[in-house]
């Protein structure tokens, strides 16, 4: 099959490896020419990805030679300029290609999913538009680790060719019909895995940190429900998975992150060590907003957006979601 | 209220100071009389607990003299030991007491789980015994880090009065109605925890063990399901929570001792160094015997029974969990 990666991130290079090994022909769309070149000159992402990324790809700044014959078109840019970057990318699609989004975010202003903004503004039919998510490390895939993932998509025989051409002895994708719940367990954990690195950078033990899975986890089923997901999704790869991956992995971005707020780091101090902004921090806001829109009670998100946005004090948020009042579970 | 602990390992040694702490009067049961002249010369259980056990905590080697007036009759010995140490238990409990189970096993031969043994052995109605469970690692706990837990009890009037008699500052219970599923997730989970250990210990990342904790726990919910119990208790402190904890912890026993497995020990040479055989060694087996009598897949625990107890080869064993045929999650 005949692929195109935009974004050579860490996760749409490592994407582009999984394909080309796979057996798909792969175009990578990169915004910084000295990314493409590195690429033609060495098979390697210096920075993004360990290793050589595959025979089968090439790299591009030119967005219509990246899609140009793609059957699937895989998106991997930050979740707050998806938007821009699609602009001019609707009428570029072929017909019958599938949309495959790795984001995890809801964006800002409009609450709307990855899924959502593709639609709105290429025109695609949503059951042509399918979701990869689940416990998936990407400096670990590199290294061929084994990696479960999920493949959601309405079309489920879409979601099937999805998965027959993301398939590797070390990358192996189930599917699922759940678009709403697959994309907010990716999108919610960014969250909790901040509220984690906190916990983790004051000190808390295995009980506190596990408890804050299990509440983040519940509290993302809650919102889910509200908008239409089945909450079992949430127990499977794509919830329960990519949440424990991410707080476990010392690998996240954004549990190193919520490590720097914890160690009492402003947010611009966090910025300046990571040298990157996270996901989470973003999407705080709009999940949060989100929430309030459908009336979902979700306390982690409200204490992470107020020390990430409100400059609230992580040991006063970290103690009052501790401190909660006891009830029935 | 007045409070007995049966067993004063790690434990019940902790839960002895969590009742104390709670302003219970509590005696604590030790088989062993050096156990018991330590408490009363220096109010610490070396070797169990760090630091004291509290105040308002007498030991004693007199079973009925724990019991004389104890309207808690808290039990925290070796699953497999339970019913012999109940066995002249039954007439001494007073009629109203309430019998908290601290243990987290199945009972081998007759696949019972603890309350279960509890009811048949001293014939007390099920609506009087409890289950505690959760993310509770004793030492965490002894460290008064914040500890959220469950009370779980058919009669939910009597599950409140508990929650409120171990209720602290760092010691959070909340109020459950299923047995069932809390003390299946506090069972299997040390089932789980070994086969994470093992992973661990053969180089896998924190995508493959997210996805062992993903798939356990959705066997875990399989057994439950097929026993009565509610899904929804799976995804909770007591499934998801304790689960996480166990396995994520340097302190979890089942977790070192799978690690020893999977550096390529026999069953002997980890049970010697680890100096004790941990509940998921024992409980592997009458797992998979109550999962197979309620025709339940439970492809972890079977793999876990094979290397523990038929010489299945850890690295076998692991590489078959992660390649099994790729489908709908």
């Amino acid at each position: 099959m005949r692929a195109a990666v935009l974004g050579a991130g860490s996760w749409g290079t490592t994407f582009a490896k999984v394909l080309n090994d796979a057996g798909n022909d792969v175009v990578l769309w990169a915004r910084r020419s000295s990314v493409v070149s590195a690429i033609a000159a060495t098979g390697m992402n210096p920075g993004y990805m360990e290793g050589q990324i595959g025979s089968r790809v090439t790299a591009t700044t030119d967005v219509f030679e990246a899609l140009r014959d793609a059957e699937l078109v895989v998106l991997s840019v930050p979740s707050q300029t998806l938007r821009s970057v699609l602009g001019s990318v609707g009428p570029h699609l072929d017909t019958d290609s599938t949309v495959v989004s790795l984001m995890k975010g809801v964006e800002l202003g409009t609450t709307l999913r990855m899924s959502q903004v593709i639609v709105e503004v290429t025109g695609v039919k949503p059951d042509r538009v399918a979701v990869v998510t689940g416990p998936n490390l990407a400096p670990e895939i590199a290294a061929e680790q084994p990696t479960a993932t999920v493949v959601a998509c309405e079309d489920i025989d879409r979601a099937a060719r999805v998965q027959k051409a993301v398939f590797t002895p070390y990358f192996r994708p189930y599917t699922n019909d759940d678009v709403v719940g697959c994309e907010l367990g990716g999108a919610v954990k960014n969250v909790i895995a901040l509220a984690y690195g906190m916990a983790q950078a004051m000190g808390m033990g295995d009980n506190t940190r596990a408890s804050l899975i299990t509440r983040g986890l519940a509290e993302t089923a809650r919102l889910g429900v509200a908008l239409g997901a089945d909450p079992l999704t949430f127990s499977g790869l794509a919830g329960l998975g990519d949440l424990v991956a991410t707080c476990s992995s010392p690998l996240s971005r954004n549990h190193t992150f919520g490590e720097y707020l914890g160690r009492g780091m402003t947010l611009e101090q966090a910025q300046e060590a990571a040298k990157y902004t996270v996901e989470g921090v973003k999407s705080c806001l709009s999940i949060r907003d989100l929430a309030r829109a459908h009336g979902v009670e979700m306390p982690i998100t409200e204490q992470v957006e107020r020390v990430c946005h409100e400059g609230l004090d992580p040991r006063v948020a970290v103690r009052s979601l501790m401190t909660r009042e006891v009830k029935a579970e």
